[in-house]
């Protein structure tokens, strides 16, 4: 699971009912996000969208927050049981950071 | 520009080209979405993923904020130049705090 | 109340209600601060010193969006008024950004 | 290190060392809520009272991520080792979303 930036990393944890969830969602908020563009179009009032960027917004967070609880149960786990646990961590903690500036 | 949450409300002020900028943002993290969902069809890693949903909050709220000081500039400076800046106001509070909160 | 960075700027528009207020406030987040430090000096769980620097997070930024309220319906307010609205708009955005990363 | 709301929890993985560094943080901490406390006193302006009060919480917040990111390397891990993982990880997750709405 461990590498540097340029190569491609995959995970094998997810079962096939999370995944379809995951992706069920992604499907929902982009549609969102569709909705957004509408509403700049027919130039909707500037608070109205905002609250809507907001919700998206919100809603990604509770994507992101499921896949890390997932992530913190099963990679930053086996990584601790197999003593690889600290490089792991330093990685969890950085994009818990990251979530929490944006 | 006021109104009750049923019905439509309506702005005036944002150019051909803040408009067009506005949208053509949106279009790109509509993209940035549908990319997030590749990756978990692909098994990409967990941190991965999460590292690309932060980046669409920041591009978000980065449109979000955009739109919210062309809202201060003109919807709020007007209705405080007409005597009725309290009710636009008080709205104005509220997404800023909902904001924080996403 | 425009001003460089060098010079102290005053607003004289808090009325002695509401500075005893935020000062109340500040009093307690004071207190609070100091039951953190308590906490740490006598190894209370982690999680449980956590949930409280949360709590106070919480607490200083409502005494700065009741700050931002009121610096909006008054100082913003009145450089609209004059005139002179978007140095001081500019400026509100950048405290808000700044808020919303803190 | 489990155990209801009601009861005092403790910790005993904190070095000298790094409780004396937390301590020396939450001194200064308290000092800059004091100097809050001091510029509203003053009628100092608006907006340089809400940058201090972003800067506390972006110092808070910091403690609180090095103690997040320390109780993860210790309480988290040693929970996984020991196979009650599940509810300390659940608990984690709280906090984490605490954090990242305050």
């Amino acid at each position: 699971m461990s590498g540097n930036n340029n190569e491609e990393r995959y995970t094998n944890h997810r079962s096939d009912k999370d995944k379809q969830l995951l992706l069920n969602r992604l499907k929902k908020i982009e549609g969102q996000v569709r909705g957004i563009h509408k509403m700049v179009e027919n130039d909707r009032y500037c608070v109205d969208v905002m609250v809507q960027i907001s919700a998206i917004n919100a809603a990604l967070k509770k994507v992101g927050f499921a896949m890390m609880e997932d992530h913190v149960n099963h990679c930053v786990a086996d990584a601790i049981k197999t003593g690889t646990g600290e490089e792991t961590i330093t990685e969890l903690m950085q994009v818990i950071k990251q979530f929490n500036k944006s």
